[in-house]
């Protein structure tokens, strides 16, 4: 036991030095240092075993997310598991580049659900002065968080998971084929499975820039963003460059160039229009 | 351990059925029970014990929560340790019918970054034709994501949490606190301490609502909305009434009254103007 507490604090030591670039000691008398292993250690799963996920085991992880505090309890997240495979490849067919989506054993949509809480008010007769950026906003962070509490959920029990961003590449498609109702939109699929392969820490920006004191500090940006391309590279470099032929090959190829050529390529722009046509209001 | 093992699946057990109203059982084989039966079990804490919680802690449990899945690696959370009890106390003083947030040994507020990624363009000397909902939404969901990994990371080592998002109630007044930058708001506070209470499990919306399959099932929402207001009242009545001398005291007090009252006020009908000042265009 107490071995096993000294190799808990050691993996979450390990894991933040590879993430952050930087020591950050663990005291091995805290608890749950099994639990923090995982958050620390956190990586993405894309390939997955041929082996089931049983529906109870999905059904219970959804109901511990789902426990995951929620705005003003106004409960605005919602989860719709795909069981119909044939749904399954008709959204994996509308994003290409990711074959895990069709392969994955389980795939979960997470919605901001912005359509209950006008029902509440005019059932029991209010009015309802707040059709505005709130409403949205509380929405989606609600379906955020839940997503994230169901990955820990599944990190718990063995699962792995990806995050599926890009089914909002085809809002109004993914929209449709579930169905979802006039302010309901989805905040990210999810891929889950059994994990074929260990994964490995993601290095991360410095907590010199996402973490701050008392105010933000913008601080050295342009030096920090190149430490940590730097620190990166050295850890996991790119396989590839991203369009070569648009921006030729680069010398150096670290994480800001990889964003900043992501990026240059209009994404999502249409994002917006779908979250309105849905009824949202963004004043 | 074995009898650690079935009380921890029973805890499940438990927290679920009083969260849900249905009986979710439990394989006291699968691994993970402990941190399932935090997540299940997450009760909010807002009185805390009069016992500072190290920096260092709270130094490491950030560094846990900022190693959560990021939108497209992007990493576009932030937090903020407010150390400065001045300026705890200035937010706190926002906030007037939240006393927890002056008492709490530790507020933190988790901001969305929208400002790095276009930063990065420039770095790299690349277009941005990105600048609309996208970047907004994406910011959000990450700082989001990182809130509820927080919170995780906390209850793993026994720490209570409250999540403040009446800090967005005074946007202009915190970010100007906080020395947020174009394009950088806050999501939501935190405050954190040992909990002086047990707390409690908060029943939910049925799942019959909230988790579908294959496609979004509207149902009978006020029905299942009825049931849900009379199991909860039959476990946790509200303490008291919002607002009696608008809307009178009403015979049966259940959770849609509460919200429908709550939401008949207007409430952060400026947050919109505050977003995009901050430069954030949602088209």
């Amino acid at each position: 036991m107490q071995e096993q507490i000294e190799t808990a604090a050691k993996l979450i030591e390990d894991a933040l030095a590879e993430r952050f670039g930087e020591a950050l000691p663990v005291d091995p008398g805290l608890p749950g240092l099994a639990e923090l292993a995982r958050i620390a250690g956190h990586r993405v799963h894309r390939r997955f075993q041929p082996r089931a996920v049983e529906p109870a085991l999905v059904r219970l992880i959804c109901a511990c997310a789902l426990s995951a505090p929620s705005k003003s309890d106004l409960q605005q997240a919602d989860i719709v598991v795909i069981r119909d495979k044939a749904k399954q490849r008709s959204i994996a067919a509308m994003i290409p580049d990711m074959p895990w989506i069709a392969q994955a054993p389980v795939l979960l949509v997470f919605l901001a659900d912005g359509s209950r809480l006008p029902q509440v008010a005019r059932l029991r007769e209010k009015p309802f002065p707040n059709d505005h950026l709130d409403l949205f906003f509380n929405a989606v962070v609600d379906g955020a968080i839940v997503l994230a509490t169901f990955m820990r959920a599944a990190a718990a029990v063995g699962l792995g998971c990806c995050p599926i961003s890009a089914i909002r590449d085809r809002p109004a498609a993914v929209g449709e084929l579930l169905a979802l109702p006039a302010r309901v939109i989805p905040v990210a699929g999810l891929v889950v499975g059994w994990p074929a392969e260990p994964g490995h820490v993601t290095p991360r920006l410095g907590l010199a820039t996402t973490l701050h004191e008392d105010r933000y500090e913008a601080g050295k940006l342009a030096q920090q963003i190149d430490a940590y391309d730097r620190r990166r590279a050295a850890r996991r470099p790119y396989a590839r460059q991203r369009d070569p032929g648009r921006w030729g090959m680069a010398q150096f190829y670290g994480w800001s160039e990889d964003k900043a050529r992501q990026y240059a390529e209009p994404l999502r722009a249409d994002f917006g229009a779908f979250v309105r046509a849905k009824g949202f209001r963004l004043e």
